[in-house]
């Protein structure tokens, strides 16, 4: 089920940390085995923290070439166990977000692919501050596990086609290690390292392909479009050096994705997207990203088909049963599915006044999704049960004008005691202008 | 004797590491609060060591502005005690020089400026691979003791004008915290970091003013010329901003100084030097040096009187009397100085052949250094007992011509078993080349 490492070590003197660290210092490249070395002494802790800090450091500044990046990613993967999935026949394609607010694609395309023919083997990672995961949002159907073995996940993929599990940490160990440091060390923003991170995880879940979606904007963790574009050529590049294929698309992270943020309230979003229903904005993404991953997988050939293909899922009902599958397997209750009114309703539901009438002009989504944090509890105890039904809904978009005293958005909560706070994200996200603004595009780039 | 940080400390919310790190790695400035937390929370253990090698990296690669520099130094010098030498009416200055091969400078500078009636309170601190510090060469007198308490560091300046002893702990003890993770972590050739660390505690010992000799080449852990300027423009700036009186030379280091390397083989050219005999190259830059003394301590107006205030203490004997008062004052048996042949000889002393005719093109100092740490024991334990005779002498200087078979220099050993790989050093450092090499200039600029 798993392999290992298979390029024999050779002879390879093992060089001082001193020395490496000196090496990436001065803007030279690392070998293979100087990579494969760092990344053994970072394992088995053979390498003193504050010199793999420093180190961390050095590349942050002095950066890594395309193939000491693909090297880096490797020998992480290679750090711990990688499934195989060749037992599997059809094309297996997975979907990775670097992270956004609202954004309950996952939730769609996996079950979309599922019904095009495709096997989607997903793992959900670390995530980064007030993000709702995947599997958060799963959450709020009772039963739900997302907790599998790989054995349980390679099984179910078999069966069913798809799964959406959390990260096992028997794949890829190295970046634990890597990443706590990085987290301490103000480290985390540097593009090796980010993809190192995320492509050794993803890469050693046996997909065949990936497609990226790589945020940017006030509502991700990058902030600068022209970073966005260089990781996602990075991911790409690495993954095709790694024999996989890869198509990253650069979306816009401005402002929330869609109507709504909050467990429940995404989840009843993405039951509406199954249908073929939902905001624009995310039928658009779902259409996207959906069309790359039906033609990664070669199940559709042309662009057009590509996008009959995925309307036809989404309209027939095959996309919704797929959902059900993943649900039901996992052991969640399917009745959710078809009746979303069953999901806990927030005691209280009330309005976010807009201050002035104008155009809505720019939304902190980052703002939002800390507001909704609070009021669900995910903010105050990570290990705490989510509220699910707190969150925010008819979120007012970019571009929409508004009346003084019309609501920007519809706040739904269970604790007043947190109220006060949450509104305070939520009044400082938006800021509305007399003239209209224009909104930015969602799709910026693609690259494959 | 001691004063400790006057200014009260403000209202300072303490900032986390993270946030520290992540500012100087996007190229901001710190403030003076922040930089002394840094200082404080390094000399108390606060900030963990992962997190301090990142931001030394984070300030190796984003630099720090002329005021942080000075501020870093200040907090390191106050981060121990400060010898206060008020009570001393003479004007007191230091030398310093960042290290060189065959520099018996100190042992000449420091009598000649006792002579001109200036007080030198030396202290030499951590010292560099290879090289012979001023404290191993008095070490080859007999008795001599270059650990004094404060105390009697501060009494023995009151009485006799000078002392050269080892660094107190107790002065600047957050530098020791910054050097040993510096060592360890590629962050050594940070100019800021090398300007905080050398005046943080050489500004601690009292004096009002302090002549710098910054070397750069081959036997200089500074390689660079334009790095050698810059740390001098550094250091002097920081002096200056402290209020202390600040020149600086920067030398060349691209052969040994003078004809010997070795501790008592030194010892005894400095003896030479202090009745204004001795090599070329030492004599001038003994002159360059002791003029600046003098001038900065105010002893000497015009460069014309400076430089014969400076040879009239090497040729009247004043100069040597006051050498022979530190020696004595130390506990050092200073019959030595008037027979430096009561030194001890090494058992052999054989010629390194010249291989070809030709001219001596280049020295690989450090190489020469190499060589004679192997021979005199300093090379394999540190705290071993230097062989005192064991060194190199006649050396033949860049643009000497030499014939085939003919000395390049004397190697003087006691240990033939250390003699080959000795020889191997030796042997490396020459480059002979048919043309006569043009000599590079001893003092290349002078930074006031």
């Amino acid at each position: 089920m798993t392999s290992k490492r298979t390029i024999p070590a050779r002879r390879f003197i093992k060089p001082s940390f001193n020395y490496l660290i000196e090496k990436k210092r001065d803007g030279q490249e690392f070998t293979q085995e100087e990579i494969r070395y760092i990344v053994d002494s970072t394992l088995d802790g053979e390498m003193p923290q504050h010199q793999l800090a420093a180190l961390l450091m050095a590349i942050y500044f002095a950066n890594m070439s395309a193939q000491e990046t693909a090297i880096l990613t490797e020998e992480m993967m290679l750090s711990g166990e990688v499934i195989d999935l060749s037992h599997i026949a059809k094309p297996k394609i997975d979907k990775y977000s670097t992270g956004g607010v609202g954004d309950k694609t996952s939730l769609v395309l996996v079950p979309l692919a599922m019904a095009a023919g495709v096997v989607v083997p997903m793992m959900c990672g670390v995530e980064h501050d007030y993000i709702i995961s995947p599997l958060d949002k799963l959450s709020a159907f009772p039963g739900f596990d997302g907790n599998l073995s790989i054995d349980a996940f390679t099984k179910q993929l078999g069966r069913i086609g798809g799964a959406i599990v959390r990260q096992d940490e028997k794949l890829a160990p190295a970046d634990a290690q890597f990443y706590a440091l990085r987290k301490e060390t103000g480290t985390i923003p540097s593009l090796p390292l980010i993809t190192g991170s995320v492509l050794s995880k993803k890469l050693a879940e046996g997909a065949e392909g990936l497609v990226i979606d790589v945020k940017w904007g006030n509502g991700s963790f990058i902030k600068d479009l022209e970073q966005a574009k260089q990781l996602a050529r990075s991911m790409t590049r690495v993954g095709r050096s790694m024999k996989r294929r890869c198509v990253a698309l650069v979306t816009d992270m401005n402002q929330p994705l869609g109507d709504t943020v909050g467990t429940a309230l995404e989840v009843k979003e993405a039951i509406q997207l199954l249908k073929g229903e939902g905001p624009e904005d995310l039928q658009e993404l779902v259409l996207k990203l959906g069309m790359e991953i039906v033609r990664l997988a070669g199940v559709a050939g042309s662009t057009l088909s590509a996008k009959q293909t995925v309307q036809r899922h989404l309209t027939d009902g095959s996309a919704l049963e797929k959902f059900k599958d993943i649900i039901k397997a996992q052991g969640g209750d399917t009745t959710y599915v078809d009746h979303p009114d069953k999901f806990p309703a927030a005691k209280h539901i009330r309005k976010l006044p807009a201050p002035k009438r104008g155009y809505v002009h720019t939304i902190d989504a980052a703002c939002i999704a800390k507001g909704v944090s609070i009021l669900n509890g995910s903010n105050d105890d990570k290990k705490g049960k989510i509220d699910h039904a707190a969150g925010v809904s008819e979120i007012k978009k970019v571009g929409t004008q508004v009346k003084q005293g019309e609501p920007l958005m519809m706040i739904h909560y269970n604790d007043e005691a947190k109220l006060e706070q949450a509104l305070e994200c939520f009044k400082a996200a938006y800021r509305l202008a007399p003239k209209r603004p224009t909104p930015p595009p969602l799709v910026v780039e693609r690259v494959a």
